[in-house]
């Protein structure tokens, strides 16, 4: 019996979450609907031009791992912050809500701040992320810990984290203390452009040592650089074993060892879609660490996700189990 | 014509807000439905016990300031806050709501940081507060600038920043600047315990410079340590020219000049009743510096209070103006 059922690696980020109108987004150089990395000025060009905001601990893989530590699911998560007010704010919020987190932190002196997003959120709920990585983006080998990475029984990898100079290298590290001692390593593709800029290193990746990929399908159809879903899905079930491909309001397709099921979304009003994928993973793996089929795995995928798009923030607020129970799934 | 029409002097706050069980409270020691000033080493003990929060600027008549700000009412905002993530956070939010906020910084070197209040939310609603004052604890009367003081119509004065060492002071400063340039002053009395902490100087200052009482029943009672609100309504308007007291379910008793108003309260769900009498005191002063009559004043009150106990948080999400043009008011 491991000590953890899920650890996460990704960005710790804190979001700085805001309400535009659409015309914002144009007239201040944002593409709607997809995360775009800024540095300093751009950030603080931005942070200037947008409304009041509000801050909510978020970060992809952070967001799946509060869903399940919610859910009582043992996990830690794994990222720089640094000793700083929104890395005390990030550290908080997820020791909070059960996971455990000790990375080290970034010293006081450190040229950059614990990392932040700031989400613009459209009217019809859509949101554009513009992502400060701050010193999230150092996260080295040596943050990695392999006593805790060999006591997990699945590894879950943020895309996102990709992008930074020794964060392949500390992937690396990790995957081989987890799969080393008998543990499954899953990753998210995270983002469209994030697949355009690291295609060859998730490829590798995903063909080496993925065991189950998280994905949705503009994701997947670029990692693939094809138009056609059906494609892309074949040619990752040839990759990996398994396959969670989120396909917006139709739900979510899973593929697993030439078998493929369909589980469809739960209709809901879209308030904040920060967040869907990240707990879409949650659902997702809250089944399958208690031995649920894939088809159960995705109707709690989607169950969660449809839960967190219905208010700001990209963190759960109502009880998950209870959801999953009021759909007869527990 | 001035420049301003109210500027608040208050503290500046981030609101760190958490969804508790009535128990939390007993078992950290905390009363319910008050604000405790608390110390470092307070904070970090409840901030440790309680769970995931998220982070939204506050401060009393901050958040009045920023209800007038949205309704297109020319304002400012006197406070002290540190060079610090959290003072970045409370000043972008305050100016991009329309306020001018140019109070000197405490430097990065200050041995207290940005204030802040854990906002611990009831499942009734009721918040029960517990601030950490931090810098703005130092406002002295260097930071007052006189030039803004004797350019607005309604300098607005937050009880709560009678604790502090320099506040009377600063206080004074800014009461002559508005006064003797014909301006007038308007106070809250912010807590019943604040009342307990500065009754005298409270009334010293009523009974010369106030021409405007915001309070609820329980500071008003408390003011003139007396069970019966009939009787401290007589001595309160024997003390000022304007008392606006509001009385919750009941909504809001205005006495002035010998006249007598009763605004009803306007139903809705409490979500989060932090900020009630903030956005109550909002919409009083946005009917008062229309020109409106003291009844209409309330009900804009009134319905400003219901737009901020509607949702978590202390500032306004809807727009106010149509909320006042729904009821027939504007």
């Amino acid at each position: 019996m491991k000590k953890y059922q899920v650890v996460g690696i990704g960005n710790a980020i804190v979001d700085i979450l805001s309400h535009i109108e659409d015309d914002f987004l144009a007239a201040n150089g944002v593409e709607k609907g997809i995360m775009q990395l800024i540095d300093t000025a751009r950030a603080g060009e931005l942070y200037a031009a947008m409304g009041p905001a509000r801050e909510i601990s978020g970060g992809s893989a952070a967001n799946t791992i509060a869903g399940l530590a919610m859910l009582k699911v043992p996990t830690a998560y794994v990222s720089k912050i640094k000793d700083d007010q929104l890395g005390n704010i990030f550290a908080h919020d997820i020791r909070a809500i059960g996971a455990d987190f000790d990375t080290p932190r970034a010293p006081a002196d450190h040229g950059d701040e614990t990392g932040r997003s700031m989400i613009l959120v459209s009217p019809d709920g859509e949101r554009s992320m513009n992502t400060y990585l701050g010193v999230s983006e150092f996260l080295s080998p040596d943050d990695i810990d392999e006593s805790i990475m060999a006591d997990t029984e699945w590894l879950y990898l943020e895309g996102y984290r990709f992008d930074g100079p020794d964060s392949h290298a500390a992937f690396a590290k990790a995957i081989n203390a987890c799969k080393g001692a008998g543990g499954k390593v899953a990753i998210t593709l995270s983002d469209p452009f994030c697949v355009e800029r690291h295609r060859d290193a998730f490829l590798d990746m995903i063909r080496k040592d993925i065991d189950l990929l998280f994905c949705n399908e503009h994701e997947l159809k670029s990692l693939y650089q094809t138009d056609d879903l059906g494609i892309a899905m074949s040619l990752a079930s040839a990759d990996t074993q398994t396959v969670a491909c989120t396909v917006g309001e139709r739900g979510a397709y899973i593929s697993s060892g030439g078998q493929e099921y369909h589980a469809p979304a739960v209709a809901t009003r879209v308030e904040d879609a920060t967040g869907a994928g990240d707990l879409f993973a949650s659902g997702f793996f809250y089944g399958l660490v208690n031995g649920r089929d894939y088809l159960t795995c995705g109707r709690m995928g989607c169950i969660a996700a449809a839960e967190v798009i219905s208010h700001i923030g990209a963190r759960p607020e109502a009880d998950l189990g209870k959801l999953f129970a009021d759909e007869g799934l527990l």
